[in-house]
């Protein structure tokens, strides 16, 4: 039925084995009769190749398209277009497709979804798409929806979900299973049953493997487990995030202001955070703000350009501890030949230092004893590879220049400079945390400029000192 | 009955508000007081204070003590030490209990665990030590742990658990609720249950909720989810890890090689793989590897000092570079004064494409189109960045040394060395995907000896060509 080109050029290997690639619906395949079908505008056999697609399938053939690949698909899916797929999609396509959809067709989508991701969409629109999209809730769901976005961005109260199953503690084992059977529940996953007071307030949790097996007449309230945690809805979802792993939670309640249960977070929905938490280290640690491979060339600069300007500040800093030296050099040139080799190595030692701190505070794992222990390492290492590498580099440049004084230097300003390396990496991701900045933003620049300074000035200075 | 230090030194803040801290059963309080009893040797309130704790709680002050307080709570605790303190334990700290743990006391403890964390435990013993606590484990439970572990390390049959729920296609709603309940289940969570023919291969899954739902009489397989994913044992954890996030999966299970369900990975376990493969990364852009806060001086040795031997070459690669033109920079010293901009400013802008595009190969977002949309927008990032930052420091440099033609060099050097930063930054990682070397662990290297050497060449070679 479906004709493959022979060799369908597959460019980069984004998966590496073919027993691996089986086990997702986008064949290699598969993606190369939809890529045809574009080439060759069958949008008949594009559908029928989609349509028995994962919406997570779907939406990864959405990202892989070009935005107007993408927007020829929204519109021959018009109407019919599968709602489900937008909750998988990557934040930057997603909005992109959220903004092809006709304002109908959201609003038709919406409803299909769980109000975490219809919050998450809602997020994205402008104010007046959104009162058009949420018009089209129906007016429980609305509201709900509404009061989630006013939770702050990224707390638990955006994270959560409002659907999910509360029963009071005085109902037997009976009545609750009866009463899962009476809704249409049995489409929705659900693995917790929250009980709550008449208030609201959240009194216990059932599992329900331990309904299950419990016997019909007992009450709700000798089965559940009161030992709960629940979160407020203005908590951070790191802190969300770092609360799951720690006690090995899979689904938790939300409480609003007055304590009553507002919703639920489920193992699931942290799984974006910890992705989205560690990308934010990883790029800040690179000076890159809130990057994709899809970002538009303008969001990119606006997330990079900064970043080089404080590293240009960076750079004229060292230069200008060069520039007092600038007779010295004019007379020893081997000098400016070594000199970026200390700089480089203790930027680099730096680096790993401040990596492996702002890994570690980041998990929360610094305790003040660990940070005494964690600096001592750090000298030591420094130590060990400062008296290593003096001599390695003191040796090469030794055979290179044949000047015994400039080997010693260039030993002596090696050692200091991996010294300073592993002391300024371990304090400044510390000194941040106190003054409350992020550690994974500003750690680099300021590891890299003292490196760097502290590099050129006694490798130069020595050799103004003592060489002249 | 507690009485605390007036003004506890917290050092690190790692718990940013109370009302977070006090989610934590190990309050800054509790911590504190614990402390002081190791202070004043009041062993008898230290365990008076840990008894009530969570296992991650304990597992967590562990991890904040030094190794002779653990040794300490270790043989404080003797055979009362709780074994579900150990799956929540750092690998470090772990192995270091493991160590402590009286052979009888670890043997003791494994058949209290489940047996993903029998096979986590189990991995980092030595061979005797591993088969004294084997043995003291039942006959089945041995022979199940003595399979996972001949599936290979960070594989799909080490994550995941033995324990499963397995009921035949035939039996009714009502059979199966009977049997979980005549079996001793409840107390351990499970949310789905497996179903296999009578080879042992799955057929399909019930989740719980659609079982409690169902009328007694109906048969598992009218209303058993036959659309399921089974993994095969040897896939690597990434990948399970990717296929989890991308379909939304909570428990999945895992097929031998021949095809016969061997056990179930559940999400809680692939946090900790996300965990895991983002500091790899993390660690590997910075030049680290396999590193903690708790490491060894040697150990950390290990995994540094190979990669600062690698960057000294690249800073002598510059160096090198720079040697050729002893001569232009003797005469005009300006040159290397302000060489360093141009090869550091270079060498940031790459890091910032390599970091993308590295972390976009890690979630497998890279398609052919995409990486040829990717290099593009980098180009233009990189054009637009280069003619900003080119103009900024010819103006800089030019105020510095008043020399027109050293101004304009030093344009056209910053110009061609963040093209040449976005052309490498984004064809490193792809080719070091191409020939199956991890981009994480290399791209780092290559970027910034090529903008280091392009940097130097261009702006030292253009003064020797047009200023002497």
């Amino acid at each position: 039925m479906v004709d493959l080109p022979e060799n369908a050029d597959r460019g980069v290997p984004e998966k590496p084995a073919p027993e691996v690639a089986s086990m997702y619906g986008l064949t290699p395949k598969v993606e190369a009769a939809i890529r045809d079908c574009f080439a060759s505008q069958q949008w008949r056999r594009l559908r029928m190749l989609m349509d028995p697609l994962h919406p997570a399938d779907k939406a990864d053939l959405l990202e892989r398209i070009s935005i107007d690949e993408i927007q020829i698909l929204v519109s021959q899916y018009g109407n019919e277009f599968d709602p489900e797929i937008l909750p998988y999609l990557d934040e930057d396509v997603r909005e992109d497709v959220v903004e092809m959809l006709e304002p109908d067709v959201l609003a038709a989508s919406l409803p299909e979804l769980d109000s975490d991701d219809v919050v998450t969409i809602a997020e994205e629109l402008e104010p007046e798409e959104l009162d058009d999209a949420l018009a089209a809730l129906p007016a429980r769901d609305r509201v709900l929806v509404e009061q989630s976005l006013s939770y702050p961005e990224d707390s638990a109260g955006r994270l959560m979900q409002r659907e999910m199953v509360v029963v009071p503690p005085f109902w037997t084992v009976g009545q609750t299973i009866d009463y899962l059977r009476s809704t249409e529940l049995d489409n929705d996953d659900f693995y917790l049953i929250m009980v709550t007071d008449t208030a609201g307030h959240p009194v216990g949790e059932v599992r329900l493997n331990k309904l299950l097996c419990a016997q019909r007449p007992r009450r709700i309230s000798e089965i559940m487990d009161t030992d709960i945690r629940s979160l407020p809805v203005t908590m951070d979802q790191e802190e969300v995030a770092l609360l799951f792993r720690r006690y090995g939670m899979v689904t938790t309640g939300v409480v609003d202001n007055e304590g009553r249960l507002a919703g639920i977070i489920t193992l699931d929905d942290i799984i974006d955070v910890i992705d989205e938490e560690a990308e934010e280290d990883l790029m800040a640690l690179a000076g890159v703000s809130d990057a994709s491979i899809r970002t538009s060339v303008l969001e990119t600069l606006r997330g990079r350009t900064p970043w080089l300007f404080v590293n240009l500040l960076t750079a004229i800093a060292a230069s200008i501890v060069i520039g007092f030296f600038e007779n010295t050099i004019e007379k020893i040139v081997a000098l400016a030949v070594l000199m970026p080799i200390v700089a480089s190595m203790g930027g680099n030692a730096g680096t790993q230092t401040i990596t492996v701190a702002v890994r570690a505070i980041a998990m929360r794992e610094f305790s003040p004893k660990l940070a005494v222990t964690f600096g001592l390492r750090e000298l030591y290492v420094g130590v060990i590879n400062g008296v290593l590498f003096a001599g390695v580099t003191a040796l090469l440049s030794y055979i290179w220049f044949g000047q015994a004084d400039i080997a010693l230097l260039l030993a002596v300003a090696m050692f200091i400079n991996l010294i300073v390396a592993a002391l300024f990496g371990t304090l400044i991701p510390l000194l941040l945390v106190k003054s409350g900045v992020d550690p994974a933003v500003a750690s680099s620049v300021f590891i890299t400029t003292i490196t760097d300074v502290i590099g050129f000035l006694v490798f130069l200075g020595l050799a103004a000192l003592y060489l002249l």
